[in-house]
């Protein structure tokens, strides 16, 4: 009988193969249109945990679906075998992922995963199928070989984390008995160098939002119009110039005023894995780096809020010339908080300062966008990361460094209150992988070490 | 028999029918898939040109048609039967239209033309298919009842207009015998209100150009890099912002280096027909006037050159919130010129500006679009200006207003210099008909009275 390393090691094609189904899912999560693969996803992940040997696998509704308010499934399943004096561990992942197409610059279709220098490409490769699908095979090489675990263990996989996880906090107060756990695992966070395993301690909040811009109450022709009517693309390009200052800052009042200030041991042990300006120029492509002078790059997006344009529209992008005079424009903004900013508070401030800096010329309205969270930071002295430390040494081989994330997962702080457990982060992906971005990718190797190092955890909590 | 304008109003109805029909054709000349329309368009006005009783009627190419070089042909007709003695009028119009999609804002299908309140509604009814048709409507009326016409007559109809008549110069090089004239005639601009006709003695240039500004080498995870990475959306309204003062004033050196001054008598003549603060704010739907606050609107719009943003685009414009960092941005930008600016210096000056306050930490290019032209001045002492002022009192009813005009028609000032001829601007559009715009109208009466009008036109010239 081999051990349960062994098993994943035999196994390893197979969970890969495994792997691409699941991937071929377009289970976009805020696209109406892939409801029904979002659906398809659950199901899979439903008959993958039976046949792996969790019990009382359910796919639960987390409430009434709508275009306008999308609502899908978790799916849950449990092995409690262990006892109820055991430790009991509670695994979250998610199987939604971000909008993809092949137009955004993907060198294949983004549902269609391709392998290629042992990285497969496809969206939600590493973001969060790949890491998510580690904890089931873990499970499952201990279950085909031992036949028991040695702790209970509960898997809570949501479809909802890309449109900001609206239904979670709910669905966890509704099951709190069955959620209830001594830690909660999350993989879905990424590492600088494959070798160098990280736990991350901090990651930032999120809060997003649109600002409308319109002008005159149709598009008019640029000429006999042009000179007499403010372009409401020009008056939305100037009150977005005066969000950030010179160096990077952010000029809304009372932005940073919630914001934990940074002690001399943290920077320093935060100065051990900074990225220098080289290799932050070879991952990201700029020319330079950018940013608050005063902070390092770790810091930068690590400790400190940002308030980022993720998108701009208005009038005519098409080819060539429109000589339009257009009435409207809109820009899409996240901002990405940090401990103890409230999302809430960070949007009406710059609500309110948008509309005392917009120009009387034009109409603006800021409207907050669905999908917030808070900013989270994890203990560091427990015995649960200890364990993961440990299971870094032996089943990825070499120890974690800590680190700030600059990502949101905002149920990370929820899951810390509503389940009174402490979570411990143990991402599996590279910072390089492209979450989000065309052509994301996850490292096959890292799929297969992550199974050996997700075992192994499960042994360091079980003593 | 009836006289010329007893024959125009017997045939009011099939005229403004044969017009619908001319409209249900897409021909917008920037869009490759439409040139089936235009090639349609342009078959349907010479057939409807040699029906009118026009000689030498040909449909004739300007060029090699690629996608990313579009040529459309002129369609030519004249009737010589005056004599050599007699004068000659050359009547250019356009049959391209400018692109519309019913997702714009259009209460009906924009190429299925529907009357409402005395109105047709359909793209290029004003813009220029109606105007142009009115004289070849002009020219029927007189042959079909007298058999001749009191001038020589050439109609030359373009399908590049909108495009920025891109081969036009060539064409009337290449044809200097054929459309050899005592004075040009061209219907494409607006009138204030339908009982004020206008004289329009000055047209705006243009030149388009787009900004691209392009930071990371792919889309990054907003919050794996956000804070460290300069923002192109950000990098670009950062630029566009810097692009005009608080007044309005364009700020790119030399831009109004070769603006002409208005004189004291040419503003006391642009006051008489300046609009009120109130009218422009119904007819734009404007909260407030905009723009350089030592002139008025008329002037604004006028005698002042702008800086538009036709459109802009970048990031994630869909539905909800996508965490990302875009790779690029881009700006669509066309400045109308006034005279003596050049469209290729005032290009260079803006290239140059913005390559100069462009950030270190993206890459931004400023490109040129095909399609400048030079703005125009027409001289207001000739007898064709004094034989239009003449067919406005008799065919339209009341004495033409001198004005300047805010949108461009290039080849005016091409055709003065190509020809040697004056060019006379005989508007029969509304300035609210919004060309360029969604539901773009043209007033049923106007047609007719424009036609009445063109008839006595030639009358005048005539003797």
């Amino acid at each position: 009988m081999p051990t349960p390393f062994e098993y994943a090691q035999n196994n390893a094609n197979s969970f890969t193969q495994q792997l691409l189904d699941l991937l071929r899912m377009p289970s976009i999560s805020t696209d109406p249109e892939c409801q029904g693969a979002v659906q398809e996803a659950a199901n899979w992940i439903a008959d993958n945990m039976r046949r792996t040997g969790l019990n009382n696998v359910a796919i639960m509704p987390t409430g009434t679906y709508t275009p306008q308010k999308p609502s899908h499934p978790v799916v849950y399943g449990e092995w409690l075998g262990a006892g109820e004096n055991a430790q009991t561990v509670l695994i979250y992942g998610h199987y939604d992922v971000q909008p993809a197409v092949k137009e955004d610059g993907w060198d294949n279709e983004p549902f269609e995963p391709t392998e290629r220098n042992g990285k497969i490409i496809a969206r939600g490769s590493s973001d969060d199928k790949g890491q998510m699908f580690i904890h089931i095979k873990a499970v499952e090489s201990m279950l085909k070989t031992e036949g028991k675990l040695p702790v209970n263990v509960k898997l809570i996989i949501e479809g909802e984390e890309e449109i900001g996880s609206p239904n979670l906090v709910k669905f966890i107060q509704d099951h709190r008995d069955m959620l209830k756990a001594d830690v909660c695992i999350i993989s879905d966070t990424g590492m600088d160098k494959e070798d160098q395993p990280s736990i991350i301690y901090a990651l930032r909040g999120l809060v997003g939002m649109e600002i409308h811009v319109v002008g005159p109450s149709k598009d008019l022709h640029s000429g006999s119009y042009g000179g007499a009517v403010h372009n409401p693309i020009q008056a939305l390009t100037e009150i977005i110039a005066q969000l950030h200052d010179e160096n990077g800052t952010i000029t809304v009042p009372t932005f940073y005023d919630d914001v934990v200030k940074l002690g001399d041991t943290e920077r320093d042990e935060l100065k051990k894995t900074n990225p220098d300006d080289a290799y932050w120029k070879s991952i990201t492509g700029v020319k330079q780096v950018w940013g608050e002078q005063q902070f390092t790059i770790r810091e930068r997006i690590g400790a400190r809020p940002t308030l980022e344009l993720n998108g701009i529209g208005g009038g005519f992008q098409g080819e060539g010339i429109k000589t339009v005079l257009p009435m409207k424009a809109m820009a899409k903004i996240t901002c990405r908080l940090v401990a103890h900013q409230d999302p809430i508070k960070i949007f009406e401030a710059i609500r309110d300062y948008v509309a005392k800096i917009a120009p009387p010329t034009v109409t603006v309205e800021v409207k907050m966008l669905p999908g917030n969270g808070n900013a989270a930071l994890v203990e560091l002295d427990n015995p649960y990361m200890k364990a993961a430390i440990r299971a870094y040494e032996k089943g990825w081989g070499a120890k974690p460094v800590f680190m700030r994330e600059g990502g949101s997962i905002p149920i990370v702080a929820d899951f810390q209150r509503e389940l009174n457990a402490p979570v411990v982060l143990m991402g599996y992906g590279l910072n390089t992988d492209g979450a989000h971005g065309p052509n994301e990718s996850f490292t096959v190797s890292m799929f297969h070490r992550g199974i050996q190092t997700a075992i192994q955890f499960l042994y360091e909590v079980g003593g």
